[in-house]
């Protein structure tokens, strides 16, 4: 059986990396792909864990070569999604979970029709901004530049088949818990189970 | 919103009757449908408790005026769902759960697409049969005619959203309420949401 392909996406400030982590750390069963970035790492980042650090020629040639499942560009910088992590992971049965944008995820339908799609959103936008502001970490100009992309975003949200509305951190935990926990319960994903019970119908 | 309409199937000594007692035990906001039947009471049942007890005319003229969301026949008794009641409840928002035969599950999946179907399966054949004569309650020729009964439930497997092996109580009820959590957050299911978003749309 084929593995769990989770692509979550939502506008900044929709608290996704709370929810995923969260969601990780309750399930311990899922991998999470780490993007390669040619972006520069922030104080305390590290290669490998919050993203893989590569050259703009790198990333042109990984792309090139069709190793990357999905790539955006975001304020200069690429980003992509590594192809042999993840279907390494989902052929041994894993999930996988993605987070990426809106054009990301486009690119990953296509290629992978399979896969399960989230939107992630807060309440509001006056609340993902605040959260957006309450990181603290960034310039006004990024900050800024971060609310037109949610825009961009939400122009998107018809094309997810969940939305989960991030009011409350639990409840938001609970139902994308629920959405992996149903998805594997999925009939198409379980052939595995048809053939056993195409066995009992020749039994029978 | 209008509710989520959940219909669950599968063969006799799946569990069904636990696992769908737990389920809304748990959630505490789901509506039974109580099916109506021309089966005369068994002891300690109660007209509208486990059934409507009703005459074979009644359920004729039910039938004939389209009272009946779907029907069955088992054992020379007829079986139906009222569907006055369910369709009240859906336009409330409520979750409505029809406990069905696979013969009444494609009537209301053709009435109904937007139903999400279950199919509840014990591990085995030999575990169903073991299940069914824990009961005590039923001569030896019921119990053969309801193991026939479900191995026409199991050609019809492959026609449910999900399926749910209930090997473990606990992960079954788990699982189902995971099925319910999710597809309430379904985007199709959720125009309200759209709408929300479409308005934030104009507003930016």
């Amino acid at each position: 059986m084929a593995g769990l392909l989770l692509v979550v996406s939502g506008p900044s400030g929709a608290g996704k990396s709370t929810v995923l982590k969260a969601v990780m750390e309750k399930r311990g069963d899922m991998f999470f792909s780490v993007s390669a970035t040619t972006r520069p790492p922030r104080p305390g980042e590290t290669d490998g864990c919050e993203y893989y650090f590569i050259s703009p020629a790198e990333f042109a040639k990984m792309q090139e070569e069709g190793l990357l499942l999905e790539t955006g560009e975001f304020a200069g910088n690429w980003y992509g999604t590594p192809r042999a992590p993840v279907m390494e992971r989902l052929s041994r049965g894993e999930t996988v979970v993605l987070d990426i944008e809106s054009a990301g995820a486009a690119q990953v339908r296509e290629r992978c029709p399979e896969a399960v799609t989230v939107f992630l959103t807060p309440s509001s936008e006056d609340e993902a901004e605040r959260r957006l502001r309450s990181r603290g970490t960034e310039a006004e100009e990024v900050i800024q530049r971060r609310l037109l992309a949610s825009r961009k975003e939400y122009m998107e949200i018809d094309q997810y088949q969940y939305i989960i509305i991030n009011d409350s951190l639990e409840e938001a935990v609970l139902t994308l818990d629920a959405v992996i926990l149903a998805e594997m319960a999925r009939a198409e994903r379980n052939p595995r189970l048809f053939s056993r019970y195409r066995n009992l119908r020749q039994i029978w």
